[in-house]
């Protein structure tokens, strides 16, 4: 009987597992579990930016979803788990590595939980890293994440909970990111100090890179905010690649899990860092992680060059012995489902009939312009001021033109992160599309094609994500001798290709500049008023 | 027994009567009557802003509303009946002065009926009229006019028409506002050369002005464009103020209605100026009439510059005697009924209910800011190029918030035209409004009182434009002696004075400088691609 791999994905809104056949690559079964307690919108405030998630969420979701896959196999089959999960989500740790939302004292404190990684309420925080980073004198330590550190970033939420909540301050004597802990927490491995952390999220969001030996030096953090001194003592200073095993399951995780104790636990990264693996990612190509936001992976053999405002470029973080390049937009699906919640006012929205109409619009025809930057923009150039806005309206701007001009502003804003790429000298020879909205919408995947003016390939694997986990599970628990050879042997290969219509082009081609014109404008006015 | 006094105002959506005591200003009866055709939603394109009413709609409304009214009172009591249209509203007619669309070829042809004065089709027409009015060497014809002279107007309208449909043009012997037509139809008196012409009309929106000798010179016209050429003799030299009779009733119209036919039938104008007479305005004081768009009418005992940017400055177009001086927004309601229609794909919209909840929202608290440009702009400086927006979203911004953002463009724009005024060295010492909005929407008038940071009186009379007509009839027809009389014994009073807010009026005024910065910057880039 051949081996079988659980691949782990952490989204936004809820935890999926998938069961794949090392030696097929089949999938042999899958389950979705909505977190209970972020559904019904508790611990959050999106007026105010909040996201906030419960560590309790994760516990339940990852022991339904587990369960639900392996039931009815043989668990002795199960070699290993791959995890992936959002970020940077961080949450400050006891001296144990418990969460502390976890305690009763702070259970219902949202500064204790995991702060999402959409949630906005750092940018004062970021404002002051970038100042710091820049005037200090020394190395500029976001300089391999693209030179503008994130409101969305670990030490900005790490410094904004330490302002602003002092018995959290009191209470935390470590901080973790979610891929670290659950990992940690399923292997019995959750002391802060030895915890194996995840070199994607610590080279992506954390600022570690080897050549400074780590975290940036104690000097720095502390010149930062002196509330960050002693900090980097307790985190960490090694980081591992996802196909380096975290360990096995706990006796107590086995038992929750039905599964025996040696099924192998393998390093984690983020969602998309997975998911490009999972898609078999090839050198520049860029893969784009398309949902609620989007996360764009690129993997060069070697990069010459500091890419300015993407969000970072690290050896090994997507696979290892390669540079993995990642950028994004911070509002994707999201922008549609604001929409949708704006209209659902009124009564019950369905996106696909509003789609439906959208597309019956001629590009280019109405006059409407959207700026996707619901959430601030993420790529290029970080800037959480940033808002979004629909211009160009009169009085026959009916509902379904606006939800197309919407729809083209999240791809004008996915167009310039491949513009900022070639710009910096890191060529982008092929695209490929994974995640909810690649899959559900041909309507923007050829808006894709046509915007990018360039071929969008979408991988046939549903859940490429949970996919990659499953690799990187194969890779860790030696079922294959590394990630190269399960990814050819467990891959799924290419769904369709959209390829791009040339008239649609040449009328993007226009209304790209525009979006370009407009956005300039009021992201210079935005910033006078900053 | 008292004589009485009928007040008629065709109003965008439909045409309404009052029946009023011309001795205690009693409003005894009143009714209205939508459009049917229009109600329909025929002969127009709001997404192109073509925007067609057929004389069908006028003559049968017109019958219908003052038949009511009239019914149970002594006909005989009836002495006369005052009329305002909104405007320009022109329409091509034979020479009977029959409006092209009565004619059965072309009774379905939406270039032969009334071009609403929202149209925006001739907007090419309008930008060749003033750039012929800057470079042709001679006079400014449009300086009475503000300077601008808009799409929405007499002239850019037939040139449009002229351009578009020979058809049209083969048949056009001349052509009529509907506040000149409507009157002299009910007169018998509709031959185009002598046809009674409206003061408020002709100098508002035709460039009418007496030290010129009526109409702009046959070379100037010809000039604009040779398709004009010989149309000013087949139009008119003379025109009335509105306290002057048009005529006595037609038999066949005193038979119709039910009226003697010594019934006068007073000069007309269009709605705003009967309104402010209605609303029983003094010098210097500003009234709006706030409903779809608003117009915007102060009275002057003598203006001695040409006021830039406003929509005309024109003796005895309000009251005989001053200066009357109009402005206006091109979307108000509009823009509200919009957003209505956006959230209306979704299911059945309550604008209370949207209002009840955005007035729970404090003032300057959203970040979202909108433009309320969804027409155009009239004033200050008509440009039909502009659009509206709606700016600084995120995915928190509920729909009560945009309305509610939506709503203070609004009121934002509204007081532009008041800091015009000011700016052109015309004081504007008191506010008041009526309309539609100002009787519903004590949330909207409280806003004018914050923003504007100035009392907002709103009259009590419920039909303030009718019952201006029904004054103006009581002056043609001699009841009392001149309109200054007829104003003071038929007035309603005040209902209700809004007093500012200081705490709001603070706020807004930060608001208000958003408002005018973004709205800078959207222009000017608007206007790079004309």
């Amino acid at each position: 009987m051949s081996r079988l791999l659980i691949g782990i994905d952490f989204g936004s809104d809820s935890v999926r597992a998938v069961l794949i056949d090392a030696e097929t690559g089949e999938n042999l079964a899958s389950h979705v579990h909505p977190y209970r307690r972020w559904s019904e919108g508790l611990y959050c405030d999106a007026a105010q930016s909040r996201f906030r998630q419960h560590p309790l969420d994760y516990l339940e979701g990852i022991e339904v979803v587990i369960r639900r896959v392996v039931s009815g196999v043989d668990p002795a089959r199960v070699a290993g788990i791959g995890i992936d999960t959002t970020g940077s989500t961080p949450c400050a740790v006891d001296r144990e590595g418990t969460p502390l939302a976890l305690k009763p004292e702070f259970a219902e404190n949202p500064n204790a939980m995991f702060i999402l990684w959409k949630d906005h309420t750092a940018i004062a925080e970021a404002a002051r890293i970038n100042e710091y980073a820049k005037t200090h004198g020394g190395t500029d330590y976001t300089m391999y994440e693209g030179g503008i550190y994130s409101s969305e970033w670990f030490w900005s939420k790490i410094l904004h909970t330490l302002k602003s909540d002092p018995a959290v301050r009191g209470a935390a004597f470590s901080w973790v990111e979610h891929c670290d802990w659950i990992a940690g927490e399923l292997c019995g491995r959750t002391d802060p100090l030895t915890m194996v952390r995840s070199r994607c999220a610590a080279g992506h969001k954390a600022m570690w890179h080897a050549s400074w030996g780590g975290l940036p030096p104690e000097e720095f953090l502390s010149g930062v905010d002196p509330l960050l001194a002693g900090l980097r003592s307790r985190l960490y200073t090694e980081t591992c690649t996802a196909d380096v095993p975290v360990g096995t399951l706990s006796p107590e995780w086995a038992g929750r899990l039905g599964l025996p104790g040696n099924v192998v636990v393998a390093g984690t990264a983020f969602d998309c860092h997975f998911g490009a693996v999972g898609a078999q990612i090839a050198p520049y190509e860029l893969v784009k992680v398309v949902g609620t936001s989007t996360c764009d992976i690129l993997v060069a053999p070697e990069v010459d060059t500091c890419v300015r405002g993407i969000c970072g470029q690290v050896d090994g973080s997507v696979i290892p012995g390669m540079v993995g390049l990642e950028a994004g937009q911070s509002a994707f699906g999201d922008v549609y489902a604001w929409f949708k919640r704006l209209l659902g006012w009124a009564g019950e929205v369905s996106i696909p009939e509003l789609e439906k109409e959208a597309a019956a619009i001629p590009p280019g025809s109405t006059g409407i312009l959207a700026l996707d930057w619901f959430n601030g923009r993420r790529t290029p150039d970080a800037n959480p001021h940033l808002r979004g806005a629909v211009l160009g309206l009169n009085l026959g701007s009916s509902a379904p033109m606006v939800y197309r001009a919407l729809a083209e502003s999240t791809v004008f804003g996915a167009r310039r992160i491949i513009e900022r790429f070639r710009e910096e000298g890191v060529p982008v020879k092929a695209v490929a599309a994974i995640g909810g909205i690649a899959r559900k919408s041909p309507f923007i995947m050829q808006m894709c094609a046509d915007v990018f003016n360039l071929p969008i390939k979408t991988p046939a694997a549903e859940q490429a994500c949970a996919l990659g986990g499953a690799m990187f599970a194969a890779a860790a628990a030696g079922v294959y001798p590394d990630l190269d050879a399960a990814m050819r042997k467990m891959g799924a290969g290419v769904d369709r290709v959209y390829e791009p219509d040339p008239a649609h082009a040449a009328v993007y081609e226009e209304e790209y500049r525009r979006y370009l014109a407009y956005g300039k404008l009021l992201e210079e006015e935005t910033m006078k008023n900053v």
